[in-house]
């Protein structure tokens, strides 16, 4: 068969394509990890990080794990049993950031938005009228409904009332902008397959000098694998990363780095803007329309509502006959939506073919856009050429 | 440079050389890992991860993460806040298990033995007088000191005083027997970078019938990543592991364990069995002297006395001349073992090599062997032609 799971286009919102170089460097051979080899790798890889967090100051802590342990490390190790924690969500990944601080907060107030609404800066200040918090959670880019809720107005709200911010920017890091010290988040999350493109496996936990000092304060939580001091311990006296890290996503982390920097920030940040338009402009060109908010639409990921008398499945299926694989809606969003991921390495070329594709398939189940979509993707991109 | 971190043959004790198969395996596309085909894929790797454990029946576990995940959710899951550990430890790995043991349980006992000795049932049986637990910690091939402990009979002590044994097979699975269901061990966890042949960023965890019985009917542990029941539920509704795994190592895995079902687990384990055999007869025919005691050598990692008058750091640098890697000692062991993996696809070949390496470093160093390692193990090998 032409087209299978061994040949396929990935645009999910994660996992993602990768570049070839990245390849390269996991196929490295495996190196000892308590080496001065390794571990200038890994110092290497933490300064390369930093910026993409929009940080020269911030902690780095680059765990072995999905980035629901990113988030598990964000929380507790900055909270003690008696805190409250305010908790914003309007979809799946800002719940499971509210269900990590239920199991260690004293309480967990809920503050959400209709999926597909952002998180807005008066719903927290409402919430500190009701109570107070140490900590308040948000999902800075929605994944499941493709939103980006406005995390430097939700800091200043959270600081005014004496409270940090610890933000997951899972899908926002090396996509969009995210402004550590600029906007003043306390603590940022983030994981390998996203917009860093590589496997998954890794976590990466960005901790202000701030929340530092808070966590070198507080009662440690009762984790091992998910305390940071005790990461902070073993890197600061030289040992390296406390447990053995998964060295051949390390590689590819550095390298994928390397492509970062090489891009430069800025420009990679507004590639993944561009493709964010051209697939909004393309599926509004197709008569579609898109499930997030006017003018809070995510950079990374783009999600369209399924036209009536489409199945999601049958969308699914026909798209995997042209070997390109985009995401259906996750809960209740189940079978409304499917979600294009436009990140890593998603350029111009891709979003043709995303665009060409999703027409196609739509075409086939008898909904006709007259190659309206990719007549506005080619308009738009030609223009940048 | 000839030689360098890009050009090197490892014989660590974990991370280990890998087949080019498990290579292949690990470039292959990623594709989704919330559909039928990763599902498949992760079902078939449980099912062949099982016989490596000696079990039909146990649950498999396969976290993101690295063996300390592993460790801690092997133990965080089947005990309550109010119950005893007894923690049995001679190195720094079974030391470990009780760093994590005190983070959750009302007490902790430890029962320790001198590093190179072994831990022995009538230590557990003591230990039981003093008090009572319902959990026993136990790392079975002390990577540390090269010492495999006798499992079976410490499981009878602990199942006598009606205690379950969590046993660390880090570094035996998958190159020594563990025979979960034979010696009705409870719980018992690996990871990814030893036996297994693949890169670090996979932990194991099993769970006997009885330990999953009474992990469903405790109280949860204060983690969200190493909760085992979020696991169990949402790979028994369909979903896949609750969290992105790892998939290029799941990939990996796939493939290494696919390597070990051709080879034959007892083929497999026997070669490990010489392997170790091998470098042990040699050193002794070198002069040198072996660390662990007599009758609890580990057949995955054999820990050799450094001779007086040569240096670690000097043996190590000598090495690295060849190209060839060993390790040293840890903790208060540094500078005076030094450390061969003999792990995964470590066969005859690679025997001939370390040994023959190893006198040549020692020679350098004016520790003239007379190439008296080498004929023996020759010997040795030969036969098995």
């Amino acid at each position: 068969m032409l087209y299978s799971t061994d040949n396929t286009v990935l645009f999910l919102p994660g996992p993602v394509a990768m570049h070839p170089r990245v390849y390269e460097a996991m196929n490295r051979p495996i190196y000892g990890h308590r080496t001065d080899h390794f571990r200038k790798l890994y110092a290497e890889t933490v300064e390369m990080i930093k910026p993409v967090f929009g940080t020269g100051e911030a902690d780095a802590y680059i765990l072995t794990g999905s980035g629901t342990l990113g988030l598990e490390a964000g929380i507790i190790n900055f909270i003690e049993p008696g805190d409250a924690v305010i908790s914003m969500s309007a979809g799946k990944f800002g719940e499971r950031s509210s269900q990590i601080a239920r199991l260690y907060a004293k309480e967990v107030i809920e503050v959400k938005s209709p999926y597909g609404s952002p998180l807005l800066p008066e719903q927290l200040e409402e919430a500190f009228e009701k109570t107070s918090a140490s900590l308040v959670t948000i999902t800075h880019n929605e994944t499941s409904t493709g939103v980006l809720n406005p995390l430097e107005d939700i800091v200043k709200i959270a600081h005014k009332h004496g409270a940090m911010v610890m933000a997951d920017t899972i899908t926002s890091a090396g996509g969009d902008w995210v402004k550590m010290d600029e906007w003043d988040v306390d603590i940022a999350v983030s994981g390998s397959q996203k917009c860093f493109g590589i496997p998954p496996g890794l976590a990466f936990v960005m901790a202000s000098k701030k929340a530092v000092d808070r966590m070198m304060s507080i009662q440690r939580p009762p984790s091992y694998y998910a305390d940071l001091v005790r990461f902070k311990n073993s890197v600061e006296k030289g040992s390296g990363t406390p447990f053995t890290p998964a060295i051949t996503l390390v590689y590819g982390l550095h390298e994928s780095l390397k492509l970062v920097h090489e891009e430069g920030l800025e420009n990679r940040i507004n590639r993944h803007r561009l493709m964010g338009k051209v697939i909004r402009e393309a599926a509004l060109a197709m008569g579609l329309t898109l499930f997030a908010k006017e003018g809070y639409y995510s950079n990374t990921v783009t999600a369209i509502n399924i036209p009536e008398g489409i199945e999601w499945k049958d969308l699914n299926k026909t798209l995997q006959k042209l070997g390109v694989i985009v995401a259906g809606g996750q809960g209740s969003m189940k079978g409304k939506i499917f979600r294009v991921g436009h990140m890593n390495i998603f350029g111009p070329r891709e979003a043709l073919l995303a665009v060409s594709s999703v027409e196609t398939a739509l075409k086939k189940l008898g909904y006709d856009t007259n190659a309206q979509g990719t007549k506005r993707a080619q308009e738009i991109l030609a223009e940048t050429l």
